[in-house]
């Protein structure tokens, strides 16, 4: 249309917009559309503040790399990534929380009970839990939970040549009542990358770039929902600060110690463990697809 | 804040914003973290269309290069440039349109009455005009126009290695009573790149990548806000369309005639031109600094 104006722009890309052959791509396209108009109008936005933001997302694209993707960060910052997670969990679920940028697929098979820790530098953390139908509240048989976390120099294995490649990511199958135990470190909060585009939005923000300790879990199970989460050993001072908004209250976990003695029994480095060690309970609850 | 919701993310976002040194920028980004919420909220978007989204724009920086921006792309294409033009123009003035990629900086100088055709193929288009102030209608005095347009084959100088550097690119100054006149060629419409990711998402909505022929302008003038505008001639089939977004009515000029012996009579190439030769007449208003 020739007389396009900022009542009428937003009609003007959907009117564009009528030939398209998925609704659902429409829909969603049509109603960012809107939401960047609003946000131009609302603001009275100039035209160097647009072009500032643009020099930012051009500098992304120059700092993205297959290992480090600047535009889910500024998503992370934003709380957008925070927010597709909330609204894609399910009722009753466990909340889904950031996949983050360090999950590296192919993690060697861990027997439940197994270790992760390997006698490294750091708080030595058992690990129990159970993962449940979220309806029923009962025991998932066959669920396997695909871990990580970061090392006690705060660095994940990808990001530091010093660890073994695949250094405190596991693949473990859950016992047939969907019980669980490992041993690993307690998990360190870190930040995120702030050398980029997303770190100057940090700093003109005033924002800091700390995310609390996390441990990262995708658990999946035939006949449920796959959940991709984090869960969050309580004691962090960033837990109210997490610079990418991931922590829910229900992946917030109790952070307790457990007595030389106490179950689980069949853990593999229990023997070398101290005699009162921390211990994260977890409960994961799980969708049916 | 650890209890974050799709309720209370926008408030997590500015109050963790509280310590911005800049009130505007931190208007700016909470602004913008409320609109993509409400995106996110209105569409529940789903991890695979948000990944789709970053793939797009990690696409966008790897196709992105000095010459060619996709993201300013994409800003055109989904009408955020037009709408930073319409709520930057001042009123009465004439309305700013797009920049776009194709510009470049030090034109050569073309003397009022210049020629940029220089016997290329084409068809000849005289254009003459006036530089106002918007508020009074007086002509400004010592205005200058830089201007630029594509070549007969739909290229611009940039595009093409066959152009000389710089053909249908001049920096012109108007008369002293804003009057200004130079002999070129039509204008032609063309496409948009749509080779990368934006042009993914104009298939993807059954849309086109064409727009409308256009001269660009950028008038400038001593105690006035410079004028970054496109003008186009009457007559072209995609005014309706433009993928842009960039047509206004009062961008729309009318492409008449002008007989032989008519003014301009100081038109350089005025023996050279056909008897009746297309003419454009422009009038550009511009607003006070």
């Amino acid at each position: 249309m020739r007389n396009v104006s900022p009542d009428t722009i937003t009609q003007a890309f959907a009117d564009y917009a009528a030939k398209a052959e998925d609704a659902r791509t429409k829909e969603v396209l049509c109603s960012l559309a809107k939401h960047l108009h609003a946000f131009v109008k609302e603001t009275q936005l100039t035209h160097a503040e647009w072009m500032a933001g643009l020099m930012a997302l051009t500098r992304a694209g120059e700092i993205t790399t297959p290992e480090r993707n600047e535009f889910i960060l500024f998503s992370d910052l934003f709380g957008v990534s925070a927010l597709v997670d909330m609204v894609n969990t399910p009722k009753g679920a466990t909340n889904c929380s950031n996949l983050g940028p360090f999950h590296q697929r192919g993690a060697p098979e861990l027997a439940d009970g197994g270790d992760l820790w390997k006698d490294q530098p750091g708080e030595p953390m058992v690990v129990t839990g159970r993962v449940l139908d979220a309806e029923t509240g009962e025991g998932i048989a066959g669920a396997t939970l695909d871990l990580w976390q970061n090392a006690d120099n705060g660095l994940y294995a990808v990001q530091d040549a010093a660890q073994p490649a695949k250094n405190y990511h596991a693949l473990l199958r859950c016992a047939p009542d969907g019980t669980f135990a490992f041993s690993t470190t307690r998990p360190k909060s870190y930040n995120v990358p702030y050398d980029g585009p997303a770190g100057d939005m940090l700093r003109a923000l005033g924002r800091d770039a700390w995310r609390p300790a996390h441990l990262h879990v995708i658990a999946e199970a035939a006949g449920y929902r796959p959940l991709v989460t984090e869960l969050f050993p309580e004691g962090d001072p960033y837990l109210d600060s997490d610079a990418v908004f991931g922590v829910r209250e229900d992946l917030v976990v109790p952070l307790g110690t457990l007595a030389n003695g106490e179950t689980p029994t069949h853990l593999a480095a229990r023997d070398r463990l101290p005699e009162r060690v921390l211990h994260a309970p977890l409960l994961i609850r799980m969708a049916r697809a």
